[in-house]
């Protein structure tokens, strides 16, 4: 990018920008479609829950005081006791204290970001919770980064392995090396240090993902968000029906402890929302609905 | 202090040390039989509740890695959903990176610290939840610090000026700067930024306290502890009674995410004790048994 002292140059890759943002709206639709689905069986069953049925998403616009802003999308269900489904795009300029930790931002603080975020917290112990993000980050450079996965109370080795292997098979259409890449920085990531213990069974995570073929790039992305598309519902659906005992949903919400301990004490996502000056209801829609500390 | 490169000569202040861990000891002491006997009260007049009646504290033990220990003090009860007294006594060797940011550390990184730390979350949410933590540090320098403050979900001006006047008294009998000085630095730090609203109703918060007097200094830690425990668990039979909705119980649920937001997001005690290796269940002790995310 030329010098730009005025400030006065487009941020770059202007029209991936506005196609990311379209996608990631798209698969906020088809990730409501998926979720609602599953509460149209539910309600169809006759199973029982709280509020009126089918429960369907409801959304909230919020706006970002610099620039920019999103749509926070909240179900509240039978099965899926807490999902959330945020879209954002965002654009403003960086604070001096930030510049230094965000690549390509040191000279000309301004940014763009747009990006998903899901987090499903089901009723059900015996369904694995699970969380999915992309997002498209632009200052004088661009990349993506993202991720996904699964928070099981009791993991199932099938579960795991359906969750993993679509996964898996989007990493391996884009890159040889993105798996195993990949999938050992979410354990590394989504680890709790305090605890000696994971988060949940893992997944995918990955930053600052910029090849030279920004296409290639967007692709895989779209692929994770497909991935996890095709994957976590499918979990939801066979899992949704099987009886669970008082001990078990004890035990899930002392899991969902956990759960909040690394999201407030470790994951940088939130913390830089919360620094930023995010809106503090979608930064923190990630949260359980009901949690326990014994 | 004198030179010391082989680490050879004790840290100062043995015998104030002797009698600040005895102390904290005989606080615990006083403060489990203010909360047993409130336990008792609810039990004799046939409160609902879970568990046994009356409820008592259990205790557990903790040996730190690095040197010393403390016992934690929990009580489940009918009154009081989760009440924890933990006193520890440690000692050890900063690591590089906290000697920097420890007063009297940087040339010697050995310490000793004793302490004592409350946190009561009472199943009514017509009764307040409480804080209260005093510690004495040694490094080559030594001081005290700590605090006490209060959480209502709907505050009640009577039980305010209560709690506040007991440690406004407590203070006063101390230093006439400590009263405005350490209520407004309570205000400062238990300040959720990210919600824009504080944690509670506020109190005292106090640190580095090292006048030329370390006998004063000792006597007004002593004396925040008689004040918390004459005002608070008489707070608590106060308002045990009052019959609750299950909307004021839900607010509470709610009230209660926003302490652990504070707790787990910006208490700079909570990064400490976790960042350091502390024991994860002493250190999260103060975390509520139920919580809840709308």
């Amino acid at each position: 990018m030329l010098p730009d002292p005025a400030g006065t140059l487009p941020l770059p890759e202007e029209a991936l920008r506005a196609r990311a943002a379209t996608w990631f709206g798209e698969l906020r639709d088809r990730l409501v479609a998926a979720f609602e689905a599953i509460e149209a069986i539910a309600a169809g069953e006759g199973s029982a829950g709280e509020g009126p049925f089918p429960a369907r998403f409801q959304r909230e616009v919020w706006d970002r005081p610099g620039g920019g802003g999103g749509v926070m999308s909240i179900l509240r269900g039978s099965v899926l006791e807490k999902a959330g489904v945020n879209v954002s795009v965002v654009d403003g300029v960086f604070s001096e204290a930030f510049r230094a930790r965000i690549p390509g931002a040191a000279a000309d603080g301004r940014f763009w970001a747009a990006g998903i975020s899901v987090v499903v917290h089901p009723r059900s112990p015996l369904v694995p919770a699970a969380h999915m993000n992309t997002r498209m980050i632009v200052t004088s450079h661009h990349w993506f980064g993202g991720g996904a996965d699964m928070t099981p109370v009791f993991p199932v080795a099938e579960d795991t392995a359906v969750f993993h292997g679509a996964l898996r098979a989007a990493c391996e259409a884009a890159h040889p090396e993105h798996w195993p890449r990949f999938k050992a920085w979410c354990d590394e990531y989504f680890w709790l240090p305090h605890r000696g213990e994971p988060r949940g069974v893992g997944g995918i995570f990955f930053d600052e993902l910029a090849s030279p073929d920004a296409e290639a790039d967007f692709r895989f992305v779209r692929d994770v968000g497909v991935a996890f598309l095709e994957a976590y519902p499918a979990i939801v659906r066979r899992r949704m029906g099987d009886p669970w005992t008082a001990e078990q949903k004890r035990a899930q919400l002392i899991k969902r402890g956990r759960y909040v301990e690394f999201n407030l004490l470790w994951d940088r996502g939130t913390r830089f929302g919360i620094e930023t000056g995010g809106n503090a209801e979608a930064v923190l829609m990630s949260l359980p609905p009901e949690v326990a500390w014994p």
